[in-house]
């Protein structure tokens, strides 16, 4: 699994760990700190710190395997996306009833991209 | 927190309880039997069972908290439907161009309501 992969699953799942294995995870992960560097910060063994974050990558890995909440959501983006291309081509409609539709389905796919 | 909300957050994460409490939430809830039944069935205590179900739910409770995934579930069905409703008028429109991009729409939509 690649660190992208990883930070989509944190993003999710995060606030279900613990704080040392948050603390872990964004030192290792958003400031790219080697395992030395982060054994050093928290006063932890190097081997501490990679046991740590593999437990934290088997953890994310099995919510998502066990609820399916990120690609259910990701499904729920790309949807919407699809949704929006279709939908403004449709805006400017010279049938003011195409127009005024289109502006409900793009408010509605909108609310899902945020 | 009612008995329908609860379901609602079992459905997504369920997979993430232990199989004893899987067993008891599903009894309760699923079949409603009482909390004496239950202790029958799997020969604990009922105050045993009353733990379980109370920790089974303080789970749910958080799960949903930490991570808004069947919030951020129900909204997308909820927009999904309210495109599909302003779409389907678009289906048999004389332009075939919108009707098109209706059809466009509609298949998006309708891969979220599932």
């Amino acid at each position: 699994m690649d660190a992208l992969e990883l930070i989509l699953l944190y993003d999710y799942y995060g606030n279900l760990l613990t704080d040392r294995q948050r603390e872990c995870f964004e030192l290792r992960y958003y400031q790219d700190l080697s395992l030395g560097e982060i054994g050093e910060e928290l006063g932890i063994s190097r081997q501490g710190v990679h046991d740590n974050l593999s437990r934290t990558e088997a953890l994310l890995r099995n919510m998502e395997q066990k609820t399916g909440c990120v690609r259910r959501d990701q499904n729920c983006r790309n949807a919407a996306e699809a949704i929006l291309t279709a939908a403004r081509k449709l805006r400017n409609h010279s049938d003011t009833a195409v127009s005024r539709l289109a502006g409900e389905i793009i408010a509605a796919a909108q609310g899902l991209e945020e």
